[in-house]
């Protein structure tokens, strides 16, 4: 798939030297901002290793393995306990095989993302696991892969990447608890996500970039369909990508002359809000409201009522990314997998027939 | 299938500074983070460099301000929301600042730390934000110090290292709540912890390595023995490391001849368990049981009843140590600073007079 391109790492400060007209040593100097070294030849240098795409080689052991023991994750909010979990699952496999996780948050902000991968790629990781922002927008994991540095995707994947990629049946899960909803006579259902678009309106799924929640979104819109309801791309909000934009997203929401009867969380940060504005309003879940949550968060089950929700196999997602890569990285593995891990419907006290 | 698109690093900082309508100096102090810009002029740069696409080439980068731009931080635990949400703090600060942020876990673990710093002095980072798992065993950050590596020391100080330190006051929050759980009508109060002894048991605080835990565990103490009860080290728990660990000891203590009528949970993670296991037992709070928790988590406020927490100043602990510590990189700062941010109590309705 990706052509072997001349890797960098095969520039060495020889390659520097001789391209910049100096000696190895005071390449190596000027390299290593160390010694004493004039502002003409510090410039050559610099102009050469930049031409070169020269990465200094900075651990002695990666100089003798060629590693440097250390796996760089790059994940959309390590505040979101989805996030944090599977950094566990990966943390754990990754130490179990003698690596060190470093770890950058993306804010699910594509320009940071790509940052993060330049950092990462620069301290010289021996392999990535990135849950991409955007699944369209994957140019610098193109190139971090055509560097021939090893890539799992974690949570989302990318039609265009064809690595190992770890993702859980998201859209299986979303028609299970939708069809459940219909089932009690909901048609007003609500689909609530942090994903947004320009406008911060909903037309199509394909407008959301986040692989995982467009999969859901589509799993909701095509069991509606089904069922013969109309209209209802009108009950996907966007943009709850803060806890004030969730409330005023959910109270302007069950506010209105038509309010949901039901709203899908498409994350536990979401369903949190939800919870909090359905009690400022002074509504009951599940008389007034009924809700079901993506994320089995601890909070959900000590509320009254504890929360439906889809847990997720969180811990497997990272645990399963971290074991895809370092096999790849003993050279354990050929082609790439793909791996779908189930989610799961836990049932507790949030949804109830819907009320005409 | 990738198509070789114009790559973005052609952009210069001298490209940056035309749009932006100032010097290429004021451009590169502006993007690099270092010097005097007003805030105007880095906001025109910010925005000219979004507009542009703008990457600075970290090699040429280094070479001329011997940076990486990047601050290493080294966390007890990541899935603490404590933790995550002082990461946030940290990464916004250092953001705005130029630099990029990677993460490593110690999981609590002091051999885990040493082999993290290890790790990040390896790969180079400008700078260090620790919270160091033992206040005692910091002989790693001395080494990393000696070094000439900027460090700041997060939520927990150490007596030996004299460097940038942010904490809260702790021990005048534990003795807050005590105090109030005293005139209550409290005697039998249990502290819970997941700060460990290596038989489990406590005895006095000096065997707590954490510093933040050690000094609330001296408030609680403290305003005990003022109160004239005897034997309060005898209600300390240590040892809560995980849910399960939790949940067996709060079911012991629960079930015991003498069960506690209030506790106070060392962090909301505990919290959390305490709540379980009461509902689990069938007891109510604040009837049967007080409960008042360190952190005030988001699920603290949505539970019935709500719980009475502490409201540390965790966004800002990790935003001032990054303050810090940038300003140390930048050469603004002589001497250490000690900085001790101030806890707050939220009063929910977890607590109530101690029934006889």
């Amino acid at each position: 798939m990706d052509q072997s391109s001349p890797r960098n790492t095969s520039v060495t400060v020889a390659d520097v030297a001789h391209k910049a007209g100096v000696s190895k040593a005071t390449a190596a100097r000027a390299l290593g901002g160390y010694g004493t070294v004039s502002d003409r030849v510090r410039e050559a240098v610099t102009a050469a290793a930049r031409e070169l795409d020269y990465r200094p080689n900075e651990l002695a052991r990666s100089m003798t393995t060629g590693r440097s023991g250390t796996i760089g994750v790059v994940v959309g909010d390590i505040e979101n306990p989805f996030f944090s979990l599977a950094v566990r699952g990966i943390t754990d496999v990754a130490r179990q095989a003698g690596f060190t996780v470093i770890l950058i948050n993306s804010g699910e902000d594509f320009v940071a993302e790509r940052a993060a991968i330049g950092t990462l790629l620069a301290k010289r990781v021996d392999g990535l696991i990135v849950s991409p922002a955007k699944e369209n927008d994957v140019e610098h994991l193109h190139e971090a892969v055509r560097s021939g540095l090893p890539l799992a995707l974690l949570d989302r994947g990318s039609d265009t990447l064809d690595v190992d990629t770890v993702i859980a049946d998201d859209r299986h899960a979303a028609e299970n608890i939708t069809r459940r909803l219909i089932a009690l006579g909901h048609s007003r259902i609500a689909y609530l996500t942090a994903c947004d678009t320009p406008d911060h309106r909903f037309r199509t799924a394909k407008d959301i970039g986040t692989g995982s929640v467009r999969r859901r979104i589509e799993g909701f819109l095509g069991v509606c369909r089904e069922a013969g309801m109309i209209g209802t791309e009108d009950w996907v909000h966007v943009g709850a990508i803060t806890p004030e934009h969730t409330q005023r997203i959910v109270t302007e929401m069950l506010q209105s002359a038509q309010p949901p009867t039901a709203i899908i969380a498409s994350d536990s940060i979401i369903g949190l809000e939800v919870f909090k504005v359905h009690r400022r309003l002074g509504l009951s879940i599940p008389d007034d409201l009924s809700l079901v949550s993506f994320h089995d968060a601890d909070w959900t089950s000590v509320t009254t009522p504890p929360v439906t929700v889809v847990r997720q196999p969180v811990y497997d997602l990272g645990a399963t990314a971290a074991k895809l890569l370092v096999e790849r990285l003993n050279g354990e593995a050929q082609t790439p997998r793909k791996v779908v891990l189930k989610n799961e419907i836990v049932e507790r006290a949030s949804t109830r027939e819907a009320r005409f």
